[in-house]
C-alpha cells in the first residue's frame, strides 16, 4: 500500500461559524487559501478542535468538500472518530469519494488493556475499509487512553493502511526517541509522527525525530517556520521563533478557553469572520480576551505577523 | 406541558441482526407482538443494549418506525444520546416526527461536576426542542457520571419536559427513597422512576417507591409479572418469582456478555432469530452458552416460561 | 520457593469496632474462632473491606497479630496497598515478622498500560522483598485497573513470590478458564485461583476451575459448603444452597452499604459485637435494616443457619 | 479562629535524597536556608512533588522536623492527604505538636459529586482536629476531582480552619476571578489563593487576584520576583521575567519527568546534592538531560541566576 508522505505542517482547521452558528463558507474558502499561503502540507479537519461532534453528517460532508474544493491538491484528512463503526464508516467513505486523503480516529475513551486498543484499531480499519488510509491519534490527556510505544508498534506493523501518528501524549519527548529508534533499527516500518498537543513541545519534538506538526495553534504560519528551522538545523532561530510564541501558545493550550482563543485570534487576523463556537462550547471572559490582546502585543515586538 | 404516564414495564429492545449483521425486520415485528402481548406499556429502542452507536443514522429512523408500526400504540422512547447535540436533534426530530413518544439522554462520561451535568440537560433540551419529553439515563456503573437526588431534582424542575428516571444507580434503594420523599412532600414535582441495571434489585425498588421497570431482561414478561405482584402487595409471591429468576438475571447483568445472554435467551424463545451482535460485540463461549441453558433449566422448574 | 497451597476459602475478616470507633479485640476473637469453626483455610485481614485505610500503622500491626493468635496456625494474609512502597513495605515487614503467611496488594487507580500494572508488582515485591508471598487482587469494578490473562501471567511469571489471585474481574468467568487452560498446557506455572467480589459467581467460577473463594461474605460457612461441594461434583446440592443466598448475597455486595450490611448481619450472628464502620462509612438505613431482615427471614427457609 | 496570613511563595520542597535513597538531611538543611534567602514567606513539605507517598510515616516527621529547625520561624504547611483518616490524622497531629503551621489535603481522586467533596473536607478537618488550619489542593490534572468555585465556597465556609487554596485548576482563571468577586462582595469570607501547576499561569493568575503561589519551580527565587513585580503593578518586568523561564517551567511541569527535571536544576544550582528519585520515579533520560542544560543556557541570557 502507497501512503503519500507526512511532514511539514499538517494544520488542524477549526469550522469557522456564523454568529448564529450556521456554517461559514466563505470563512472556509479564506481559511483554506490562508492555510495553502502559510506553505502548509496538509490540512485536518472535523478534529476535536473542529467541534466535529457538533455538526450532523450532512455537514461534516459538506465542510470537507470545500475544503478539497479550496486546497490545490493538498491531502486532506478527516476526523471520523465516533462512538460506533456504522458513523465512522459512512463519514470515511463518503469523505474518501469526496478526494480526502485519509481519515484521523482517536480511541473511546473506555479502553484501557494493550489488546483492546491494538483491537480497537484493527477493527475500525476493518470498519472503513483496508484500502483508507488512518491516523492514528494518540492524545491521553482528552482521551484518557493510554498507548505505550509497544501499543503504537502493533497497530502500525498490523495495519498496512496506518499512515501516520498525530502524536500529543504528554510527557512525549522519549516515546518519539523510541518509536524512531525502532523505525531506525528496523524493528518497525517507517512511521512519520506529527505533533499535536498545540503545539508547546514542538521545538524539542522535531529534535526528537518528529517530522512536523499536526496541529492548529493560531499561527500556523509559525509552524512551518519552526518545523523548517528545525529540519535545517538552525536550532537557535527556531527556538527564537517558538520562544516568541510560547506564552501565546500555552494560553491557546488550555482546554476548554483554547479553541475560542484561536477562533478570536484567526478572528482579529481576518481570516475569520467570526470566533462563535457551537454549544457546549466556552466563551472568552472579557478579561481572558484582553488578556490575549496583550499577549499578541508582546509576541509582535519578535514576530510581526502577531501586529494586528 | 403533558406527559404520558410511566409505569409498568417500559422495555429495553434489542435490535435484531441477521447472522451477517443487517438488521432483521422479521425479528423486530415478532418481538414487537411479543412485547404487546407481555403487557409491557412502553418500549425504548436504541438504548445502550440496542446497540444504538452500531447503527447509521438511516438505520437508526428505520428501526424505531418500524417498532412503532408493530406496537399497537404503546409509547416508544428513543435513546437519542450523541457525542454532540446535532446527531441527537436530528434523531430526535425525525422519530419525534414519526411518532415516537419521547427520548433517552444519557450524559457523556467526561462530566464530572453538579453544574455541568444539569447544564448539559438543559443544552439537550434546548437542542431536541422543549417540548420533546425526555428520559434522563442515570447510569453511573456505564457513564461513570454520579447524579445526586438534588441534581435529578434540579433537572427536573428546570425542564417541564424532563419525563421519567430511568434509575439505574448502584447502590440506588436509599436514592429511590429520597425522590420518592421528595415527590410526596411537595418539594419536586412528581417524577415517574423506572428502574433498569437488569432489574437487579427490581425487588425492594418497587417496594422503595419505583413506578416500574424500563429494562431488557431476556423475560420481560416476568418483568411485568413482578411489577404488577408488587403494586398489589403481594409481596411473597413477588420475591418468590424475582428469586426464581435471580441466578440468571445476574448472569445477564454481566456487562460485555450480557447482551449476548440476552439475545441467545431470546432467540431460545423464539422471539429473535439469531443472536448475532455487531462488532465490537461479545461473542458467548461456548462454556457460557451452557452455563445458561443449565440456568434456564433451573429457572424452569419455578417458572414454567423458562421450559425451553 | 515453596508456597503454602491456597484452596478452600480464605474469608475477607472485617475489622470489629467498637460502638466508639475503638478496635473491639474480643470480638475479633470471637470472629477468629467462628472462622476456624466454619472450617475456612485461610484468612486475610486488613482487605479492602477490612477498612484498612482507616487505621495506623500500629493498629493495623495490632489487629495482624491478633488474628494470628486466634487463628489456630491457619495462614493470615495481610492487606498492605498503600499509595507508595514505603508504608508498605513497613506493614509486610512487620507483620511477615509476626507470623503472617503473605501479603495481598492491589494495584493503585492510575496505572492504565500493561506494562505498568507488571513494572507496578516487580517494584512491589522488590520493596516487600522477595521472599514475602504475595497475592494479586485483581478488581477492576474497585480499582479502575484491567488485567489481561496475559498481564497476569506475566505478573505470575515474573515473580516466584507470587502466590495466587484473587479474582474479582467482572465478567470474569472466560478469565479463570484461560487462566487455567495455560496452566494445564504448562505454559503457566500453577496459579491458584481464589474468587471475590462477594462471591457472586461462585457458583460457575468454581465449576471453570477456581480453587476456591477469598471473599467476606456473612456467610462464610455456606462459602465453605459451595466449595465443597461444588470441588465434589454435587452440581445441583452446591447450586441449590448458592441459589438460597443469592439476593442476600446481591444485597451484600452493593458497593458502600455492602461492608455495613455485612457487619449488621454478623452482628446478628453474635459473631461481632457491633456494626459500627470508622468514618467515612456508610450506615445502613433504616429501610435497609428492614430489607436485610426480610432477607435473612426468606434465606432461613432453606438454610437453618440464616435462622437468627 | 486566627490564621496566617498567606502570600507571596509559599515553595513547595523537595525531598532530597542519597543516591542510595536515603533521606540527605545535609541538603534539606542547605535547601532550607536558600529557600529563607530567597525570600519565600513560607514552606510545604511533604506534597505530592515532595514524594510524601514514598516516606514511612518516621521518615515524613523527621523531614518536617528538619525544615521547621532550618526556616527561621517561616510558616511550614505539611503534605498530610492519605487513604484513610488515621494516617492522616497521626500526621497531622504529630507534625502539628512539632510546629507546623497548617496541613495540606488533596481529595482522594474517587470523589465525583460535590457534596461528597464538600463532605470529605468536614470528616477530614473533623479527623485532624478542628483547630488544625488546611489548605484545600485544587489539581483536577491530577488527582480527577473537579471543585467548582461554589464548592470551594461551601468548604471554606463550613470550615473556619480552612486556611488558603492551593489553586492549580487547569484552566483556571476565572475561578481566580470569580472567587475573588465572591471575596470582594462579602458573599465569602477571605481566601487566600496561591497557585500551583508548576506556575505554568503565574503571570496573569496574579493580575486575576491571586495572592502569591505555592509550587515547586526550581528557580523559587524567580517565582518570588515575578510575585513581586505584579504586586507593585510592573506588569511588563513581570512578564518579561517569567516568559524568560517559560520554556523550562513548561518542561518541568511536565507529570513524570518533570520532579526529576526539578531536582536537577536544584542539584546544578548546588542547593541538594543528589537529583535521585525514590522508586517508582522517572529518571531524566541523557537526551533529557541535554535538553534541559539547554534550555538552562537560553535562560541565563536573561536571568543571570541561570547561569550555572
Amino acid at each position: 500500500m502507497k501512503l503519500a508522505n507526512a511532514r511539514g505542517v499538517y494544520v488542524i482547521a477549526p469550522t469557522p461559524f456564523h454568529a448564529d452558528g450556521r456554517i461559514d463558507e466563505a470563512s472556509i474558502d479564506r481559511m483554506g487559501d490562508f492555510f495553502v499561503a502559510a506553505g502548509v502540507t496538509g490540512i485536518t479537519v472535523l478534529g476535536q478542535l473542529g467541534e466535529a461532534p457538533k455538526m450532523t453528517h450532512e455537514e461534516s460532508v459538506g465542510i470537507v468538500k470545500r475544503v478539497i474544493a479550496r486546497a490545490k491538491g493538498l491531502p486532506i484528512v478527516v476526523g471520523v472518530s465516533a462512538p460506533g463503526f456504522a458513523a465512522m464508516r459512512a463519514l470515511a467513505q463518503e469523505t474518501m469519494s469526496a478526494g480526502a486523503a485519509g481519515v484521523m480516529i482517536a480511541p473511546p475513551n473506555t479502553l484501557r488493556t494493550d489488546d483492546s486498543i491494538v483491537q480497537y484499531y484493527r477493527q475500525a480499519s476493518e470498519a472503513i475499509g483496508a484500502d483508507v488510509p488512518f491516523v492514528i491519534q494518540d492524545y491521553p490527556l482528552t482521551f484518557s487512553v493510554q498507548m505505550t510505544p509497544a501499543v503504537i508498534r502493533r497497530i502500525h506493523t498490523e495495519n498496512a493502511s496506518c499512515w501516520f501518528l498525530k502524536h500529543e501524549d504528554w510527557p512525549g519527548l522519549d516515546k518519539i526517541s523510541q518509536l524512531k529508534a525502532w523505525e531506525k533499527d528496523g524493528s518497525m516500518r517507517p512511521l512519520p509522527i506529527l505533533i499535536g498537543n498545540n503545539a508547546l513541545f514542538l521545538d524539542f519534538e522535531m529534535e526528537r525525530g518528529a517530522d512536523g506538526a499536526n496541529t492548529g495553534y493560531c499561527f500556523p504560519d509559525m509552524l512551518v517556520d519552526v518545523v523548517r528551522l528545525s529540519k535545517e538545523g538552525r536550532r537557535e532561530e527556531a527556538h527564537d521563533l517558538f520562544d516568541a510564541h510560547l506564552p501565546l501558545i500555552r494560553y491557546e493550550q488550555q482546554p476548554g478557553p483554547g479553541l475560542a482563543v484561536r477562533k478570536y485570534v484567526m478572528m482579529r487576523r481576518g481570516i475569520i469572520a467570526s470566533d462563535t463556537l457551537r454549544k457546549p462550547g466556552a466563551q472568552l471572559s472579557p478579561a481572558a480576551r484582553a488578556e490575549v490582546d496583550y499577549l499578541l502585543s508582546r509576541v509582535a515586538r519578535k514576530d510581526p505577523r502577531a501586529k494586528l
